[in-house]
């Protein structure tokens, strides 16, 4: 198992010329740059934009479509009463601390999890032991914290390490005890900051002309899919189980948000609410389609012991087990590993992490996270919760809507019960404006007390029943108003609230864990050592397919490079001509940089013959052939049908002069 | 031209059942709609959701991909100085009125617009003309107003007439002077509401967690494609003209949504901000390709004189006649046109509006609306603005930032002009702390204070400048400190900052007209008087291409059925299968509603022989072929390359008996 942040062919990574290599090819930019920015926010370029649709286009195809899901589209604003049940209003939040010196506002989990990792780092200094940059996936964050070189006892050295094997697990008191017990301090005041306190993560807002009603920006997408479920029934007539999906931005206030794209206030997520009977052990019928793939996985009971070692194992195996509760929760876990991989995502890379009971958001029953290495470290990218019934019931119980499935039972059910019937007739006249109230208190009565209740009928002719507010609290109900008897009850239907499965996406965490993952120095490659980045996305997601660049500004290439793009266009491959006036080298240079897998020259032999060239990005080999081979194999390599080999050994490969030493 | 809402086959168009039928088929749906709702939020169902992924997917093709556009993704939260340089925090408001006695807030122009109407009617009606709720394209709105039927004076009528032509020019405080001069009422409450006030329409946030950042939900794309000019221009390579492109969502807290899917908070939009030269009359190379459409205009004048009577003209001839400003406007109102036309709007229900001087938001110079005739009226659906230098120079001026093209000239320009060189070697220890500001003065001066200056130093030896704060206000300069001189200056780049054409559609509206266009009752074409509603999109953005269904839950049409449907997902055809146990024509029937054009039919002849039917939604008529070639017919239909006439001549036709009759 990898371990540590590289590139693709195994090099340390550079993340800061990475990062520059990005903002030069627009895939990203800080938000109101010219503003001077605001921290958190991001706005993608036409790369990135097109990276970005292309991830989620394969995503719809690979959930939505392939299951038949309810895609809906729901408002991002929210108002206050959905949230407050939902629990957001009191639960979404971070533990925040306060530095009494100079106000700097921290993350509290980050901050202990920044001191103890320098502390260490620290340590190793002082023993002499060899601290590179590279080899700490987690650099980026350290560069805050300045780091002293002080031998710590080894006992002490393993306490840092078990806590941070579980630092998510810690909540705020809990946090607050490990800043004074180990007495952190901000390293920008030498000050212990002030203990943790609850920061609420939505951003608020009202909603109409009188600011009357307050509201905020979705935190997640699922409330929108759940509020609907009624209707999404309905509409799969009745059908179970399903699932509904979203796609859409959701927001969330950061306290300090880092590392770029990995932490950010606004972020596009791909949300799948799938909704099982909780009878029958949350069986899935595609589960046998899976059952073999194997998963890397990092259970709750290894980091409570402090540890990160991880298990490989096939997800049926895991299920069987009971390392993963459910075969629907795995048939999940394992769908996202299918797409991981068919994104491009290096598997080597990735893990899922089964989250600790603290760590646990409060809808959840289980959750396990796909995370991404990256050099910030292993990242969550995709969550996988079991919620249970646990959102349906509260906006149920809130609003009074029936969010239940009803199921037809091929066999009646028989239940033997004690029931009550009440002579409505005299009980009003009796009870008068208390007679709701009793007929209430005894229906609401259970099992045990009625049988008590139907042996005083027996034996008193009338029974006691406690009624808060009314009379003396005690009141007597005479055996002509009401009935208590052990009778047989035949139901046809069956009432329940669906449990539900949700795969959670974080789309651009997964669009730049990708482009780490597909990163690559073609210079140190060949030995050189200026920065030549490539980015090897499969063709699927490339933003850009196809290069076009006729050899030099020539006139007589433009009628070839017209009629190649709109060949391109009309079978919906996308295409960008570079006609700029930089050596060929130089422009393929910067489609490597931009990802784009295949490039087609235009050059006086095109000219005579009517043949053009295919450069592959990997390999940099060409091969020449005329127009309409070309377009087709450009055309099966788009689609995955073929790959460079196949094309390399049935097209006669071309060596162009100009071309081959522009590119070295 | 049509001037009334109707169905596609022209009859009256009744809106409560048409909205109650995209409800129950969940095209859309208020959001929180358990929790009560909240005005102006609404959910897309499945359908809807789709629809309204191929409007855009068919919108990226028709304007991003046709002209290489750089399509970006940017960020909703807005912080609050971008937004108070773009001049939305002081202008981007609604007229708002309060009834002091029931506190109801209006929208002041609909309230106008509102009571004016209901009195015309009620003249109407005391004059015995005949008015027909389906008569009234804003009925819709009129349900707030009651009618009184009282006759008007003839001038009084052609006043209320006029003033509603031009209701949409009229400010804040006019619209204060109309309530008073006609004694506007609340219907409400019989009184007489306060005078407007301005309400601005954005979503107020704060960023990060000391809340000190003010921010908002963005009310357009725009701003986040401005701040990024200068790095799309690297991107493209210094070339101009090209154009950016936003899809995504945007906020108005509106101050009183009403007609649904027409005026809400939160919805989608598309932009293109299209960078052109103010200089060469703003001209489009691909003009000529467009120049001989013909397009519906209602122009400025027209509506100022009190009268809505448009004009169809070609595009070219409104360019050269002036009536549309230039030559790139008029090239994206036709690509405009072109656009509605493609996804299948009633082209017979569409006009390009003028604004009037005052209705123009505070940055357009120029703008046309093009409107979709609905049963609320004529809908603004995409607006076309000419926003010239507007945003990026109030952008550049308060960042600093250059957001300017600089061209290389061809042919160098040579300017002859008074010039001042300072000596500021000298300078500098004669005015001490001064010296910047005296710089500045002296820079600051034009043309016709130079030669003055140039004058009084060849005359006295020194000259006199005023500048404020500096000694008395007036400073001496020396002629051995400066010299003020006619000479020549050559420029051999041009620096300008480019005007900006922005063609901005609305997907909700757009979608939400479309749908009213092609609805139609088949009950009531075929006789019958029961609702049997039809949406007759086109293939190309119907929610849902093919309906498949056996024709009962016999277990030997299920292979059939899974046949079918992998080999219309293999080639991107998304289909649905209906297997409930409702008849064949109720399936179809529920099929019509949801505007899925094409449907197979698995019968026991399938069994036998492998043939499956193809019924066309519109005509309800069925053709029967082996797999193969219903397949082949049903890509052909939906990628547009046939027509249901040319299916139905090739195949032979099926009157199935049990079909013919479930569907009659």
């Amino acid at each position: 198992m990898t371990t540590t942040a590289t590139t693709l062919k195994g090099q340390p990574l550079d993340r800061q010329t990475l990062d520059a290599m990005l903002r030069r090819r627009l895939f990203f930019t800080p938000a109101f740059e010219i503003y001077g920015g605001v921290a958190g926010l991001f706005d993608y370029g036409p790369p990135g934009c097109s990276l970005q649709a292309n991830i989620v286009d394969l995503w719809r195809k690979h959930f939505i479509l392939e299951e038949d899901m309810l895609e809906i589209d729901t408002t991002v604003l929210t108002p206050h009463e959905v949230l407050k049940t939902s629990g957001h209003v009191d639960k979404f939040a971070d533990w925040m601390c306060k530095d009494p010196k100079n106000g700097d506002i921290l993350r509290a989990d980050h901050f202990v999890e920044d001191v103890l990792e320098s502390r260490l780092k620290g340590d190793k200094e002082a023993r002499g032991e060899k601290v590179e940059e590279e080899d700490d996936p987690k650099k980026k964050k350290k560069r805050k914290t300045k780091t002293e070189a002080v031998k710590l006892d080894d006992a002490l050295v393993q306490e840092y390490e078990e806590i941070l094997a579980r630092i998510d697990n810690y909540n705020g008191e809990e946090l607050g005890e490990l800043i004074k017990k180990y007495d952190l301090k901000n390293p920008a005041t030498g000050v212990q900051p002030s203990p943790p306190v609850a920061f609420n993560l939505m951003f608020q807002t009202s909603i109409g002309p009188s600011s009357n009603l307050p509201g905020y920006l979705r935190p997640e997408t699922a409330q929108g899919q759940f509020l609907n479920f009624a209707k999404l029934l309905d509409f799969n007539m009745q059908q179970m189980p399903f699932a509904s999906a979203s796609i859409g931005r959701s927001y969330r206030n950061e306290i300090s948000p880092r590392a770029g794209l990995l932490r950010v206030r606004e972020f596009l997520m791909a949300e799948i609410e799938h909704f099982v009977d909780p009878e029958g052990g949350k069986k899935h019928h595609r589960f046998p389609e899976i059952d073999a793939i194997e998963l890397t996985l990092l259970d709750r009971h290894t980091q409570l012991a402090g540890k990160t070692d991880v298990k490989k194992m096939t997800i049926g195996d895991a299920v069987r087990n009971k390392v993963v509760d459910n075969e629907t929760l795995g048939y999940f876990l394992a769908r996202i590993h299918l797409f991981l991989q068919k994104i491009g995502v290096d598997m080597t890379k990735v893990r899922f992490r089964q989250h600790m009971e603290n760590e646990m958001a409060h809808y959840a029953t289980d959750c396990w996270d796909a995370e991404l290495l990256t050099s910030s470290g292993w990242i969550e990218c995709v969550g996988c919760a079991d919620r249970s019934a646990y959102d349906l019931s509260v906006h149920a119980k809130k609003t009074g809507a029936p969010l239940v499935v009803r199921e037809r039972l091929d066999e009646p059910r028989v239940f033997e019960e004690w029931q009550v019937e009440i002579d409505r007739k005299k009980f009003g006249p009796q009870f008068k404006k208390d007679g709701k109230t009793v007929e209430a208190a005894l229906e609401a009565t259970n099992q045990e007390q009625r049988e008590k209740l139907a042996k005083q009928l027996a034996e008193n002719g009338e029974l006691e029943l406690e009624v808060a507010g009314v009379g003396n609290g005690i009141v007597k109900v005479s055996k002509d108003l009401v009935k208590v008897e052990f009778r047989k009850r035949v139901e046809n239907t069956r009432e329940y609230t669906p449990n539900v499965i949700e795969p959670s996406f974080g789309i651009g965490r997964i669009m730049y864990s990708l482009i780490e993952h597909v990163y690559w120095n073609r210079a140190t490659e060949d030995g050189g050592d200026e920065a030549r980045g490539v980015l090897s996305f499969p063709p699927t997601v490339a933003p850009t397919k196809v290069l076009i660049v006729p050899l030099s500004a020539n006139k007589q290439f433009q009628p070839f490079v017209s009629k190649i793009s709109q060949k391109l266009r009309k079978i919906g491959i996308s295409a960008r001509v570079d006609s700029s006036s930089a050596t060929i080298g130089k422009r393929y240079s910067r489609n490597d940089e931009l990802g784009t897998p295949l490039g087609v020259t235009i050059d006086f032999q095109t000219v005579q013959d009517s043949t053009i060239t295919l450069r592959d990005r990997d390999s940099t080999k060409q091969v020449r052939a005329d127009e309409d081979t070309i377009v087709a194999a450009i055309q099966s390599l788009v689609t995955g049908a073929r790959e460079w080999k196949d094309i390399a050994t049935e097209l006669p490969a071309f060596e162009g002069q100009e071309v081959d030493v522009a590119v070295r």
